[in-house]
């Protein structure tokens, strides 16, 4: 192994000492402002095998408390990824407010190795570039500090590194097949590594650290972490600005537009009922061998009939292959986090389908309209959602949006019944009378929201559902017709 | 398949149908006053293959309210087991107060299964059995109602039902190689079936349901849930009372025994510091090829230096390969289920490390003294978290608690130097000084927690941390002696 301080004079050592003990005092007493100002902090480290990230970031850990970090290894969770989408372990590991998450390394490792053992197409590499941008900028945009390191080292070096490693018998185990590989395919591997860092430095720069001297590469990381911190707790919480990105969209009418008459009878809605459901279970199968995922969105007015609605879709589908998820108030951990935190954890595996009963759009009306984010946030959140869906699209994921649809008159109705009947009485709070008061402002937001957020390939049907038959029959013909086309082109897709 | 009503008459079809129906709207009903009573259900159904133990659980899900249930099939993630101690997967699932979960089977077949497989030994399969009866009664003893089916089919049916599915394209790919075997060799499991379910049914009862009728096996489990309900509601939430079990112990001296003069001069901790650092870097290699789990739990007096201790055996660690967990007040969702389960989700997989900071005892201590739990709880804690170390042990894990130990002078000069010195203000709270109030009543909680717990397999140990680099060194050492003893005799465990 390389001596600590090898090939330097006794004074530059005992400077370089002193550096890095006044560094780790800094970070140290940041440890504590960074709560208070509730600042999460993402510490990226990438590299090459051997490059030094594992002590690297034992160092940089050393000093804090373990209540306000953790660390995180993509590379020991190697299934994860195949059933997930790309970012799926990346979102999952942001910090709460005030913590830091360091990365050994992370989305720009998983990326390129899989394009250079030809896992994914030239196609998919792009794409991620794309998901990678997007990610970090929606992070800066919420208000976490992101640091990105890449730890350096030569060919020659690293030659030497593995070397002394696989010569131990106690340390040679840690030499994979992968290590090695990559050493021979070292040139290409840089060639990708710079590639990648100038595709996605833009925003958020890179800083490359030469990783042969160690002592010096911790002074270096630990400068940069707590300028970056002090530049964060000088400057505050940062919010960032709304934009527009141009999504292909479907043409969305308004609600006012939209006519509630639509009725089924009933002997007409048991013989459809239970024809779309087998229809159903039989695609259900499909897609659970063709490893699809599917992501059904539930929003709508109270009362408009969403519980009976995604039961009578959830009935044929077998129990172990869905799950529907009730999003109520975010719990303090989720408040805590970036506000798409709580939906990435829940997302399903490829080929099983998942029912958001109320979903990430909350963002865009209840917290819009009872200022539980600024102004900013919500309005930036249309487009950082349509990117979001796009991420699950491109994941090969179908993705449809249902807002079940009454008037005011079809709830004040089902209001009272409730209200009037035993068993239904927990269904109807003061909360929802409240709701109900604010509905012209709701219209207006909902109407928002439908036109910016209807994208191609994540559409919003509004369904008619002051007859709740009608609305079930509607709801299942669109999934079952949009899960025949995901199964018809599902081939295709994976030839581009 | 089946026909649904076969070899029943008109009346007796229709009679069915009607029992069904009532069935579903007792359940419906019983939904909310479930949810008022806060109780919580978990419905284990096991079977055989091809019984129809999907279909069954649609049927009782169907008229739920899909916030008030959720379906968890072990049987797709067959890896996790691996990593974790075989209960792992099934307290992940316990639900929350007022919700259902639903197994599609369960801790049976997993043990059956692996056993018949010869994937386990005898004996093994012999203590899951012990931790099966200790795992449901410490669920019934925390209030939850627990119902466990069994649904039956005779060899004959079996060899029809896998048939026609294989036969079918559709539904061809349902038979696996694993079904297949459970058919040729249908004596083995029944006869293992029916002794575990003699072993595990004396305190909860299980109920063999005849799947050959499709709906009458589900208005019989119908009948079963409801009925359990039913009786839940009117008999209110259930407390278990303490009651002893034997553990081989390690006998423990009171606080007010323990000598805290042991201190260290600074030279002689720095270089030991140094060494056994060093040694636990290579014992942290060791133990992760190993594949062997450890568990360090940290409890102490405010201010006695628990942080700074974690810190120094944290320090050579290979970040990849432990966590740190601070264990602060349950969130809401963790006060709703049995006060064991956010420590079972924290567990690490084989071959890591996890550190405890402040830990499951919490029961013991705070949760008394302030009244959190009843008497009967806390009292009948003891005896469950000898239980549940024994899990941990059994399945493989080093399990060690420190008991981080100060004495009252000590900790009024660090609060006091706390308070006066602003980059550590933050670590001082009125809590502090409010608990600091109650030292007598904590000494009483903690000697007897110490006399009860200190198990031979999991053992306290109380640092002397009035010097706190004392208590550094002392901890060190205790770790790499128990690991180094956990290496050694890992192979004989294998071969018992």
């Amino acid at each position: 192994m390389l001596k600590e301080f090898e090939g330097i004079t006794p004074e530059e050592k005992e400077t370089l000492k002193r550096e890095i003990k006044e560094a780790r005092e800094k970070l140290m007493g940041q440890q504590q402002m960074l709560r208070d100002a509730k600042l999460p902090v993402i510490v990226l480290i990438e590299g090459w095998a051997a490059a030094g990230k594992g002590s690297l970031i034992k160092e940089l850990i050393s000093e804090i408390d373990p209540r306000f970090y953790s660390v995180v290894s993509p590379a020991i969770l190697p299934e994860t990824e195949e059933r997930y989408p790309f970012l799926y372990p990346f979102f999952s590991a942001i910090p709460e407010n005030g913590k830091i998450t360091f990365l050994d390394s992370g989305w720009m490792e998983s990326a390129v190795r899989k394009y250079l053992r030809h896992e994914i197409t030239k196609k998919e590499y792009q794409r991620r570039i794309r998901q990678v941008n997007e990610f970090e900028r929606q992070l800066r945009d919420g208000g976490y500090l992101v640091l990105k390191i890449f730890l350096h080292i030569e060919k020659k070096e690293q030659f030497e590194r593995l070397r002394s490693l696989a010569e131990e018998p106690e340390t040679e185990w840690r030499v994979t097949e992968e290590d090695l590989w990559q050493h021979r395919e070292y040139k290409r591997f840089r060639e990708e590594y710079e590639e990648f860092m100038e595709a996605t430095g833009e925003l958020l720069p890179w800083h490359v650290l030469d990783g042969s001297h160690r002592k010096a590469a911790v002074r270096d990381a630990m400068a940069l972490l707590t300028g970056e911190i002090q530049k964060g707790l000088d400057e505050g919480r940062y919010v960032g600005e709304p934009f527009d990105e141009e999504f292909p969209m479907k043409e969305m009418p308004t609600l006012a537009e939209v006519d509630l008459s639509p009725a089924i009878d009933d002997e007409e809605y048991k013989k459809e009922l239970k024809k779309l459901q087998k229809r159903l279970s039989e695609l259900h199968n499909i897609i659970y061998r063709k490893k699809i995922p599917v992501i059904l969105c539930y929003e709508g007015w109270d009362a408009a009939g969403k519980g009976g609605n995604i039961r009578r879709v959830a009935y044929p589908l077998d129990p172990r292959g869905f799950d529907v998820h009730p999003i109520a108030s975010p719990l303090p951990h989720e408040l805590n986090r970036q506000y798409l935190w709580r939906f990435w954890t829940r997302l399903p595996r490829t080929g099983h389908i998942c029912i958001f009963d109320r979903t990430w759009y909350g963002r865009v009306m209840v917290e819009r309209l009872e200022g539980f984010c600024s102004e900013q946030d919500w309005k930036r959140a249309y487009n950082e959602i349509n990117e979001f869906e796009r991420q699950l699209t491109d994941w090969g994921a179908v993705v449809i949006k249902f807002w079940i649809h009454i008037d005011q008159e079809t709830q004040l109705a089902r209001f009272t019944e409730r209200q009037n009947t035993p068993e239904k009485q927990w269904k109807i709070t003061d909360e929802d009378w409240r709701n109900r008061e604010k509905w012209p402002q709701y219209e207006v937001a909902v109407d928002e929201m439908l036109q910016k957020t209807s994208t191609k390939n994540a559409p919003w049907y509004i369904i008619e559902s002051n007859d709740k038959k009608y609305a079930r029959i509607r709801t299942l013909k669109i999934i079952i017709k949009a899960l025949e086309e995901a199964c018809e082109k599902h081939f295709e897709e994976k030839m581009e």
